[in-house]
Formats: structure tokens, C-alpha cells, sequence
């Protein structure tokens, strides 16, 4: 399947142009982003945490301490919508009423649960490690048992799923372009700066390449 | 009162050192973002919506269309976690297991109600407006009757509120420090570029100082 089925909470009631159920879309958007904003429901209340994630084909894992209330919450299977959100522009329009914001989101629907095969959940931070900073695993010490048995991984596997695109100039009412005001894009993204080496680091390392020219993969740079 | 006062969802049970009730480190934070991600509850399910809000004194402020679904549930007074999350770096650390990101996040958990009087429904946008780009409100067309009627604003009383801030390089086991890899911080931030003219901009016209300079209150640029 090359898109996601529509489902009565991922079509967009408002400005459905916006919506995007490609999954090479989809997937774009999560491979840009590493930072996730994981709603659930605790005692009846919404609660929002961002968190990093990684996505190995339709799966997406989130992790943590065993300590986390997030992920103990989680543990027993539980309903989670993990929001990711990358900010492109600011849309300066000719009125207040149409500015807005050049975005890229994508949300996420469904039951989290817990990954308890260990060959698994150690993919899964292999996958994750990399996500944040691509090539990173392979020169670190990996998890040992005490270190896998403390960290929870929860597996979301994408089925309910819509993206919400904006990009472009501002629109304005027809009359309001005459009006002398400036318009348009303050475009936006993240960057990286220059590495800072950690104070016991031996003077003879260096940053590795994925250090001094970190950018988001498909990431404007 | 200086600080908020921490309930049973806001005191921290993992990490407490990073949690932060400060009012004027909430506020900083507050103010330097300007997209939250605010969770609710739908169907009995969790929904998180990103969205951009303004702050006055003790209250926050979010707005959107009437036609939209997360706007209209919260109408008649709707709990929610609203939650505002800035990124400073990725921190490398020897172990797979100690690798973190540098963050502030801000977690307001409330009942949003609708904003009916005029006034301060007006006073609300221009300080969301002049939020995401300060001095803009003075420039542009104001709202006029129909354009207020069709926005939805909502506030959410700061009440019950936590930061929490990891700052600093990695922590590693002190057997890892003797490990031959890299370790330290990568710092990101979030930069504008040179605003893009809307294409029916008179020649004449040329960006305000906000667009040409643009950067976050309180950033380090």
C-alpha cells in the first residue's frame, strides 16, 4: 500500500487540502524529525511528553527508563497519539486574521505496547541511536543486560496515520493585497553549530564527521 | 508567589533535579517558543494537535478556526495538557545508554475555556501575533467583526505548571570514560533566513527589521 487509509480521526475536517496520506510523504516527516509529542490518557487527563523515537518500517519506537510514568502507563497496552512536528516558515500575511505557519506534521493513532524480545528492543535502540544521529551506534558501547532490562521500549505500529502539510506564501483577501504592508515567509529551521568536545575527552579525539556536519537527513541546509 | 506550586502531576518521579517550578523560568521558556502541543481527549483517546499560543501574565492563549475539531471540544471547557518544548542539543555520550538531548520543556496541565468578551479576545490575538513576530500587530490589518467571530480563542490559567531543563555533557560511567570515542554535545538551534517577499509584494516595499532580523526572545543566536 502506498497510502494510509483515511479514518473518521485522520480526516481533516478543516482545510482538507492540508491532508497527506502518502506513506513515502509520511515517512519523510519522520525521518526529518527525531522529537515526538506523546499524548495518553492518565486518571481520565491528557498528558503530553515530547520524547525522541525511531521508525523501522511501519513501527514506531519510543523508549525510556523503567522509571518513567510515561512508560509504565504504557506498559499495559495503551491508546497514544504521538504528534511530530517540523516548523518550515512564519506566513506573514497583509492581515492579522491569515498568517500562519509553514509546517509539516504528522499524527499518530493508536495502541502502544511493550517490545519484550530482547533481539528486538536491541534493534530498536540500534535504530533509534541512529535516527537521532545517523552512524552514531557503531562507535559506542551498546546496552549491557542491566542497561536493556532498564530501558522500556514501546512499539506503535502505524495504521491510523495522516500528515497535515503547509507551505507557500501568504493568502490574502483580494482587497487587502493594495494595502502597504509587507508580506510574506520568514523561513525556518534548525541547525546545528560546532561540536563541543566533553571535558574529559583525551585531546587526541576529534568529532567524528556525523558531529562536525550534523543536519537532519532531507533537511533543507 | 514565585513559584508554582508542584501537585501529583507535576512533581517529577524520575530525575526530580530537572524539574523547575520558577515562575520566571517557566515564563522564559514560554516566551522563547511559540508551538505547543496540546493534548486532549476524544472518544475516551488522546489527541495532540500543534498549535501556537500567546502568554499573559498567567494565562495562555490559543486560537484557531471554529471549524476546528480540537477548538470545538475544548468550547464548552475541555482538560488539557498543553505542552511547549524547546530543543539546545544532542548530547553523545560513550554508552548507547547515556546518549540524551538537551532540552526545556514546559507541561501545563488545566481546563481551557472559551474567550467570549470582545476585548479581551482582541487584546489576545494581537499579543499572539506580536508573540510570533514581535511588532507585527502595528502593521497589518486588525480583525474585523466577522473574521473575530470566525477565531476561537481559548484560555488556559497557569496553575498547575512544570519546566524541565537537561542542560550540560553527557554523564557517562566512569569505566566508559577510558573509551576511545568521541563524546560531548551537539548544539542545534532554531535560525531564520532571509524572508522571501510575497510574490504580489509592490517593488517598493521592503522587509520590516522583525522579518530581516528575525530571531526568538531569549534565544542565543
Amino acid at each position: 500500500m502506498t497510502t494510509f487509509t483515511p479514518t473518521d480521526r485522520t480526516t481533516l475536517k478543516r482545510l482538507p487540502k492540508r491532508g497527506e496520506y502518502d506513506r513515502a510523504a509520511v515517512f519523510k516527516i519522520l525521518d526529518e524529525a527525531f522529537i515526538c509529542h506523546v499524548g495518553f490518557v492518565a486518571d481520565d487527563k491528557p498528558v503530553v511528553i515530547p520524547t525522541s523515537y525511531a521508525r523501522i518500517d511501519d513501527d514506531l519506537y519510543i523508549h525510556g527508563s523503567a522509571a518513567s510514568r510515561m512508560l509504565r502507563s504504557l506498559e499495559q497496552g495503551l491508546d497514544v497519539c504521538m504528534t511530530v512536528t517540523l516548523i518550515d516558515g512564519l506566513v506573514l500575511a497583509r492581515s492579522a486574521f491569515h498568517h500562519s505557519i509553514n509546517y509539516r506534521s504528522v499524527l499518530v493513532f493508536g495502541t502502544a505496547h511493550l517490545v519484550d524480545d530482547p533481539a528486538e528492543k536491541l534493534r530498536a535502540l540500534q535504530v533509534f541511536t541512529d535516527h537521532v544521529v545517523p552512524g552514531r551506534w557503531q562507535d559506542v558501547r551498546w546496552p549491557d543486560e542491566g542497561e536493556l532490562k532498564a530501558t522500556l521500549v514501546l512499539k506503535l505500529s502505524m495504521v491510523e496515520v495522516s500528515a497535515k502539510i503547509r507551505t507557500g506564501p501568504p493568502i490574502d483577501d483580494e482587497e487587502d493585497y493594495k494595502l502597504p504592508v509587507w508580506a510574506g515567509v520568514i523561513p525556518l529551521h534548525l541547525v546545528a553549530e560546532a561540536p563541543v568536545n566533553d571535558e574529559r575527552l583525551p585531546s587526541e579525539i576529534d568529532p567524528p564527521e556525523y558531529a562536525r556536519n550534523y543536519a537532519r537527513p532531507g533537511a533543507k541546509v
